[in-house]
């Protein structure tokens, strides 16, 4: 889909080029906010399942996924050529709308990262490492691809022949990671000690840090997704910004009513609820529609984290409880409150256009839901089979920080604060392994 | 104060659509900045100041603030109207100079959000939440908002009708904050154990890193307040380096002297010093003014934060010492330092402007800084008495943290760092508190 | 170099002010990324480190750096003039290019800041910090400095008379500091049990973080390089993520095949020695060419840090390892992998310019590695015999941050983590430093 316009505009890369950098940061936001969650034993591989999906996805995408994803369609609006596969004819010079084309397929690899990311909070502590590496580039490939074209690909049965609207990515980021989260974890089953043991994060303050930068980061994320400098980007940023505040107050209101206190886990975890469903509906909806939008998402997450326990999933981290039930949600809403100042065409039912809108996003979602539900169940089976997706028991109990890194997190030992466990130092020569399997 | 201009320049609007990004990221920075100093018993708490400061903020700001802050003005300079209450009028196509009205109001309201953050600082440790919510809002609107007005509001007194200056928010942000804080915790009085015990920072990586993010961030706050990517943006980004530079070295240089050691607080104080001080003049100092302003912040603050143990107020996180100090430092020196080819015309003393600009800055800080002292001392005094502003005795003892919350900021007790305490999980049916009232 | 342009463009300018920011903000993510690594006792000093070299470049940028650096040549290529000491005549009209001269001259002080920072790492825990306060001063003048304006002042004898390339500093910024850490470190002489005591960092979430804002910043300080929103900009940008990714893999691919785990620090590090040699080739190379320099840089660099133990320097955090390794494979592949597309005339070996490109950049570095190396040891031996440059036994063994700056990093006391340590108040009455020498 890349086509020469008159010229590059300045302000609109600029901006772009800013807001990939800022997308680019969720992913290290996103590493933060998952590993302050989990126990002190496995931090460092929840960091670690982030950061190498920065550079999976990055090759996996360089190779062939952006062709696959935004390459003229192969028929029927279900995948992309491989035209651009390596990046062929994205020069400097190559121009995609007002921008430089290269950084277009830039700014949509930081999604196609954080997505593959987010799936890692579904299986904490007990995921194995070398299955992990495997799994990202096959996922990234048969899953966030081909429901990418779905949307955003030239010719996309979604968007460009359905009509259903998704800004910045309800249907190939949120949902997706969430049903894709779900299966997964049902592969994997629960954790030792899965409601039984409290679980409690190890470091809050981390996590808040990570919601800080998801937040910061998520402006580019959705405001970029304008793909310029302009009304619709701004109208994009306050309607991000709304919708997580209201998500914040709502989940807190819910914890407030429910359990007696408002907790900085549910602060962090419902903006990051209201932003998620505000993903798909940022440049499509109101301002008021955000203020709804977010706040339908923190209060109904608030509840949705909770389903785990009763329907027996392990999805330690609430992927399907913030992102698919958040991203649902906003992707749904845009039928009520898409606005024609926003979208240039297209009413929600709320603002004079009928049913159909509705209708269309809940196909757009049934469809997507249940494609990347089912093809990571069987993806993961596979690879469950041919390599062995969790890690040993005994690994999982002494934590895999230890047993797959040779790390632990911290080490506090000179001042006195226990003995020094595990080793992580830059050289082999210096490395002496505690850990005795 | 929203008007049609030829166009919407691309350019202006990119770097301010980024500029709005890194301001808000400095109400994270600073709830790390703050929660880095409190103890590990509050340290939760004093990041949910912060965060709910967002929510808060933004719901009232939408639905009055901006319109109370910047629309046309009511009579006299006061206050402004309530034609844009709600936001209404500001479409995605709606503009203001060269930029989208809507992104010009969004940036405008991460300046109210991280003031009101600021105000938790003097009041740590020892805050009822549930008052805490209720103050904020209100705060906001009797305040900022009308300060707001005074200094940036069409026709506003004391930018438009008296002529002082105030570049990037010394009025409205610093003193008003400052002040507000100092009235906050006189009603509130002193944490238990002020003066005895020793109360240090429990986390100052995390002080540092706090500074760092609120640094990063300024450059949004002071060169976006030029409203455009141009040389004035530029001119206000390299004053603002400039000043937190000497404001760090202004610092250590006095701790050097007095207490024999430089201490890492003191360099992250002293940046934060600088760049609080150049925030009202960062666009209308030359850059040797800059030195200056924030040099004489560096030390001057270094001094001032100890002030409240021979008052006898306590300001437990050092805003006045910092934020009301330093921004009447800052205010005040353009009355010196002002250059003509920063403001366009106005001069300082220093620059042949003679004494008036001088008087005219006192006159502003004078009126702004007992205003704010004054309405958040009655509003403070009304909701002690209607709501109570002060947790119990036993709360703040035990920590706002767990008495508050459920939830304790970190959880080593996997690696044998003590018994793991408090409980912050996601879902109500895991919540095992095991603090007993 | 300040000249008159038809007109400042806003679009470029805005990702200039942008990138600025991204790039100041590195300082603060390398202190964080160095106090990860080091022991608790002395992470305050690490970020101190950083943090008064922020303070201290810019002093001596704005006073006679810049002019020095970026003035009109003085004659041969070797260093500029005066004529802009105090930044003379760079009012906020002044144009560079495209953008305004003070920004371009702000972009490039970011520059020096984060140059002097990295060689603090070398040199962790064991440093007299009066000294570094020298050392920086007059290393950025004497080094740094002459190395800028050999390549980027304006008849700099590397890249405007040699034909030599380098776009964001694999020379100036990599090399120097590599080489110039080589030199402190053996001047210094090893920490207290170097090569017995394991020195684990201490923290590696925080090392991790740090790693992330780096990444982040990165992008700034390689695409800001293009001083321009362009399609330069843009390739540039996905060269940096692309390194940073292979990077990351090569580092993790020896650490399983050598050690049998892949570390945490690792990948961190991977991705730096990507990032660190992408720096000079990222506006020169094909992405096929960063791909390659990323990893080759994360395969030798895996094994360079390890060097230290064979050859006896002690270059605590591994600058010469990443930085002067790393810089030099950067910029020699650049004889390789030039792209006329990129350079807009100059080609590499494979694409067919010959060997003689790669001949100069051989020069190149050869002449900065000697020049950094020697001034750096003979300014280190200076200071050394001046004013000591050692911190003594018992402060390094005691820990730096306790007996230099009076604090401990952690104070986790009022859960019963341990007795309080240090003393770290924000006022000189209530200090109470337990501390006794």
């Amino acid at each position: 889909m890349t086509f020469a316009a008159a010229h590059v505009s300045t302000g609109d890369t600029a901006w772009l080029l800013a807001a990939t950098a800022l997308v680019l940061l969720m992913t290290p936001g996103l590493a933060l906010f998952y590993g302050g969650m989990v126990r002190t034993k496995s931090v460092l591989n929840m960091l670690m399942m982030s950061f190498v999906s920065i550079a999976l996805v990055t090759v996996v995408w360089l190779a062939a996924g952006y062709s696959l994803a935004f390459g003229d369609d192969s028929g029927g609006g279900l995948i992309g050529g491989l035209h651009q596969a390596g990046m062929r004819g994205l020069g400097p010079d190559s121009v995609h709308g007002t921008v430089p084309a290269v950084l277009f397929a830039t700014f949509q690899l930081t999604f196609a990262i954080v997505t593959a990311a987010l799936v890692s909070g579904a299986v904490a502590d007990r995921t194995k490492f070398s299955a992990w590496l495997v799994f990202v580039p096959l996922w990234t490939l048969l899953v966030y691809v081909p429901v990418t074209h779905w949307v955003w690909g030239p010719g996309g049965w979604i968007l460009d022949r359905l009509g259903a609207l998704d800004f910045a990515g309800g249907l190939p980021v949120e949902i997706t990671s969430g049903a894709s989260g779900l299966a997964l974890c049902l592969v994997l089953g629960p954790r030792l000690g899965f409601k039984k043991d409290a679980m409690r994060p190890h470091n809050l303050p981390m996590v808040v840090l990570g919601a800080g930068l998801l937040w910061f980061g998520w402006f580019g994320f959705n405001a970029g997704s304008a793909l310029g400098a302009n009304g619709l980007a701004a109208a994009a940023f306050l309607n991000t910004l709304a919708a997580g505040c209201t998500g914040l107050l709502g989940w807190l209101f819910v914890e407030q009513r429910r359990d007696g206190h408002p907790t900085t886990l549910g602060a962090a975890s419902g903006a990051v609820a209201g932003l998620v469903a505000i993903t798909p509906s940022c440049g499509t909806v109101s301002l008021l529609g955000a203020l709804v939008v977010g706040l339908a998402a923190g209060v109904v997450c608030s509840y949705a984290v909770s389903w785990k326990f009763k329907l027996n999933y392990d999805d330690s981290l609430d992927v399907v409880g913030v992102h698919l039930v958040g991203g649902i949600i906003g992707t749904l809403l845009i039928g009520l409150f898409a606005e024609k100042a926003m979208t240039g065409g297209a009413e929600g039912l709320f603002y004079g256009g009928g049913l159909a809108p509705l209708g269309k996003q809940l196909l757009a979602v049934v469809v997507v839901a249940v494609y990347a539900f089912s093809v990571t169940y069987g993806l993961g089976k596979l690879l469950d089979k041919a390599l062995g997706l969790r890690a040993s028991e005994e690994q999982e109990h002494t934590g895999l920080d230890l047993t797959v890194h040779a790390e632990t997190a911290y080490d506090h030992g000179v001042l006195g604060h226990g003995a020094p466990v595990g080793a992580s130092v830059r050289s082999p020569s210096a490395q002496k392994v505690t850990y005795q399997a």
